[in-house]
């Protein structure tokens, strides 16, 4: 901390990346990005786009938005792109979150709700989670507040019910953010609510299941009004937020969704064939509808399982709070991958218990 | 706006950005892009990284860094890339600006740094440039105020030497950040400085010098501290800002640097031949430190040339307020291009004296 820094940031906790190591080779199930690389169209497009880089990227992403519109069956006018959807996160939060309209998120979710709201000085609540991590509905309707729901959720890959995400929007007086990083591997989404409320921000991303975190492409979606706040906040803030690659990488992929969607058919189908064998092996596997898996073992200690299988060259995520220490999360990767991470798991379960 | 945008907001004027036509091809000599393509190394560095983009983007930019390091001659920790330099300017605003060190600027200056005052909430002052629209130094100098200075300055051309920025960095007692988009095409860099002051930040950008304007790549310099706080900001706000694909751009970009230098070589030949012929015709042009010239001619209405040229096919920036309406301010483009601009000239002129 430098003598500049101004007090409102002396306590400022950023979030923290899962680890990204350089220095050897691991089987990366520790970040939920896809094991498949791009569509075959995405490098020539953006390969193209690398001529243009001279001129300004379009603010509107007039191109993008048409494409992504008539795919979604929504109006440009309904979607905002960004740089990430972490990116939708700080506009939809600093533009309707305030002392008036608090923030409420679950307990257990994706750990930079908490880092952002403070970042932007916005007051927040916690609701707890039950006593299987899943969300309580009946936390989110009713009253004044701003609500942050990733659904289905993280790090629990637990979803709800599309009615019951239509009666939180409809029971609440601020605006709902469903994030949903996550539906394409499972779950309902609530696009088809966007038409119906004026308090609906749906948030995705192309980095999960489109092959893209290393592009950073988000995006909203929701009624004209809100996307017009946002985009408010976005030209005072980075009008230029979405590159010209990323925008042509974003268009190629648009068109070669099919490719995309068996790519996400074949992660779900590792995805229930590698809990079934987890819960073979005595874990205790919460069901996901995304592109992890939540898990603990009685006799297995989540930081002591991460660190063995690290030290087998495989990385997973484990978060040290103490509702969460004791799982361990796991990206689905290919079906190559998770044979390897089974067969360590087993080495391990057998060291532990010698 | 909507029901639900916070009233801190209601007031928000965002950003203007120069006009970006889709319908009709023009000589676009409005937004001080670079006339020149990226060097032939980039999008070949592009296309391969496209193959890599399931992957997140590294938060830290190593590769990046240690090329640019390298290249600027000073340390990796001194460095922070954003996406673009208006990405920095939110960073350096935010952290280092407050009612306790309010932010100075001049009143004839990059218009964003008033607008993302304004959505931060920081107080400011705009500082009356002199007749001749030149910053007055004795205005910045001394104490506790957060400075921010384009050097060179925009829409003007004109700079500061050195050894006023100096001065101004040693008689603050808060952060003073040097705003250099324009520097590869003149004035006096303070890079040399970093080194002595604790409280200085150097701002740069791909955009225009390094034909990346598209690719949205800035970066800051500044000691370590200062650099550590505005990453602490990053990582709670958009810890992967910059993508794969413009991280490449940039490291092929630096190791090309030669073709770069050569062309900003060229536009400053361009320049200088651009503004003898407008002398000649009659313009009051400022003298430039940069790839634009900002000029006005007696009983030339700034508005009238502006739409007249456009009429013509060609685009330059024209800023409606009462200290800049007479003027226009014309990207240095190719040659070529710039023949055509004094021949559109000609004719206006010619026109409006009949």
């Amino acid at each position: 901390m430098s003598d500049y820094l101004i007090k409102k940031y002396a306590g400022l906790t950023p979030y923290v990346p899962g680890e990204q190591p350089r220095d050897r080779v691991f089987i990366k199930l520790n970040t939920n990005e896809s094991p498949f690389p791009p569509s075959p169209g995405v490098a020539a497009a953006v390969e193209k786009e690398a001529g243009n880089l001279a001129l300004y990227s379009d603010p509107e992403c007039t191109d993008l938005r048409a494409a992504l519109a008539a795919k979604l069956g929504v109006k440009a006018e309904n979607l905002l792109m960004t740089n990430g959807s972490d990116e939708i996160l700080y506009f939809a939060f600093s533009a309707f979150a305030d002392r008036e309209r608090p923030l409420v998120f679950p307990d257990v979710t994706y750990g930079f709700y908490k880092v952002l709201a403070g970042l932007i000085g916005v007051p927040y609540t916690e609701m707890p989670t039950d006593e299987t991590l899943a969300v309580r509905p009946e936390d989110y309707a009713g009253g004044r507040r701003t609500v942050v729901l990733a659904n289905p959720n993280a790090p629990t890959g637990l979803s709800l019910p599309l009615s019951t995400i239509g009666d939180i929007v409809k029971n609440n007086d601020g605006v709902v953010i469903v994030d949903e990083a996550y539906i394409a591997f499972g779950g309902e989404s609530a696009l088809p609510l966007v038409e119906k409320y004026d308090n609906l921000i749906v948030t995705r991303t192309f980095s999960k299941s489109r092959s893209m975190a290393g592009a950073r492409l988000g995006f909203a979606v929701a009624n004209e009004a809100l996307i017009r706040d946002m985009n408010a906040l976005k030209y005072a803030q980075n009008p230029y937020n979405v590159n010209r690659m990323t925008a042509a990488a974003g268009i190629a992929a648009i068109r070669e969704d099919g490719y995309y969607l068996g790519n996400c058919a074949r992660i779900r189908e590792t995805r229930e064939k590698t809990a079934a064998a987890l819960t073979e092996l005595g874990f205790t596997v919460l069901p996901s509808d995304t592109n992890f898996l939540f898990i603990k073992r009685h006799g297995l200690d989540g930081a002591g399982y991460y660190a063995a299988l690290r030290d087998k060259g495989i990385l997973v995520r484990h978060f040290d709070t103490a509702r969460l220490k004791s799982h361990v999360r796991v990206t689905i990767g290919t079906s190559g991958q998770m044979t390897r991470f089974l067969e360590a798991t087993k080495e391990i379960i057998k060291e532990k218990e010698v």
